[in-house]
């Protein structure tokens, strides 16, 4: 598998929906993914806004195998494998390579702060040794600001040189647009697929040789996103990609994942989108109609939404 | 049950011995825990120092399990239940209060930063309802500089209120004594265990009502803490305390963790006490000569090792 084959573009961090009782609702969760691929975006299921770290590792597989009973390609997936327990983490991304997912997205182990660039080449190195599969496509995803364990420069270099095939990319979610930038001019170029982690970034990202993106913001708005990665050289990509930061600006104004949350349950009519597991808590009244208030003064769609079929 | 018959004194935050492969050893664990229980030491196995975080839930009911199996005194055990998945920390903290344990220590779910005490109370409050059993008495870890995330002032006292027979006390690992004393001059009176996680604390903790200790080094020296924990009030009771301040200064000039393994390992003379999993590393060559150099100088004893039959 060359870079060409791997997965690129729009990926959406899927959001997680759940019962009152907080259990997953895995009905409406393959139903969400079905329409985020029906709009040529991504599923990067459990990724922080999916409240992944809430969830045990049977619940993850739970909702992954749903998807693959579905018929959901697993091509189009790059779930969140990456986890504080070595044990965990490599029961769950051999899950994925195993049932072809085109590529895991891993954390740094987050318990213990400080930790050293030894200490998580060993980790990461255990992953790829135990899993022992050529076809495996790991993702590091750099998250400072949740995480606080970061990947550096260093890392990626080491994990590189000892394992060019399997560490294929990054996921930045720093925030920091010149950190981004220092990821590409060091790593693009030999085929390390840099992904910022907000689609404030994408057009920037596509013009310094980046993959795409992979957004939270994406289970709103993915077809406006996968217009600007497949039009990013066109005359209006900057309008494009100011279109997508007033969305963006709107929605971060809440609590990110229950502002998405809130905004689905209230375009699909289907309240309980609304839940997320604690320690999260889900908008106030007060909360939900601004956001709701904000939305509707923005230009964008949400075409073809899927609405329950119960 | 009244507070009178709950768990106090000293406990060990037991360290998890691994193979060379990273898989836990349940062997060497039962070993090491049945010499601390004999030295009166109780067990917060799976707590910080344990690398519990770097465990599956399988791999610490296992674990759990071998000790019951053991026949060690369930009455003398305070497994770390809590992690950030909700759903983990229910059948985790299940198995516990259904095998008798004492209590169970559970720290907050730590991976979202910034979450708010609302969200918490949800999260113990799930687990206390889900478990549904009158005996369970929870211990809140507060451990701020690894967990990021703390337990406060105004979420013990919602707990208290909610659920004031299961909600027993709280391991203080701020290293901040006057948070200790805070606490203990709040909620001691009432009946809530405050234990220091550090025994460079035990006799302030004791003088002003404190439960006794959870410590760390407790794995090298149980015995010298449960003498203070019973002579406190001796004369010489401020050099008990000046000796067991003199080992951890000195133990603590290494990494905590895999300076306690080292130790453990050179004491035991099993080498392979000395793995730790990653992301932590064991200590080099040099560091290990300085720390058993500087322990050579230090007035303590480590009477009664348990050494393998193997």
């Amino acid at each position: 598998m060359n870079a060409q084959q791997r997965i690129r573009g729009v990926l959406s961090t899927v959001v997680t929906p759940f019962n009152a009782d907080y259990t997953p609702d895995a009905g409406r969760f393959v139903r969400h993914c079905r329409w985020l691929v029906s709009q040529n975006v991504g599923l990067a299921c459990f990724g922080n806004t999916s409240e992944a770290n809430s969830l045990s590792v049977d619940e993850r597989i739970a909702l992954l195998d749903a998807l693959l009973e579905d018929g959901i390609d697993p091509g189009r997936m790059m779930p969140g494998t990456g986890l504080c327990s070595l044990s965990d983490s490599v029961r769950l991304t051999d899950h994925a390579v195993r049932t072809g997912c085109a590529g895991v997205l891993m954390l740094p182990p987050f318990y213990y702060k400080g930790v050293s660039d030894e200490g998580l080449f060993r980790y990461y190195s255990e992953v790829v040794q135990r899993v022992g599969e050529a076809r495996l496509r790991i993702y590091l995803y750099h998250i400072p600001p949740v995480a606080q364990v970061g990947i550096t420069l260093t890392l990626i270099e080491r994990l590189r040189k000892a394992y060019p095939q399997n560490v294929a990319g990054i996921k930045d979610s720093s925030g920091d647009w010149r950190h981004t930038q220092t990821i590409l001019d060091r790593f693009a170029e030999e085929g390390f697929d840099v992904f910022p982690a907000s689609e404030t970034f994408l057009l920037a990202a596509l013009r310094n040789g980046g993959a795409g993106c992979i957004s939270a913001i994406a289970n709103l708005n993915p077809a406006a996103m996968h217009q600007l990665y497949c039009h990013w050289q066109a005359g209006n990509a900057d309008d494009q990609q100011d279109a997508l930061n007033r969305l963006r600006n709107t929605v971060s104004r809440q609590a990110l994942i229950p502002a998405i949350k809130a905004a689905l349950a209230h375009y699909l009519g289907e309240r309980s989108w609304a839940t997320v597991r604690p320690p999260l808590v889900e908008l106030t009244a007060e909360q939900r109609a601004k956001l709701l208030s904000d939305l509707a003064g923005v230009d964008f769609t949400m075409p073809d939404l899927p609405r329950s079929s119960g």
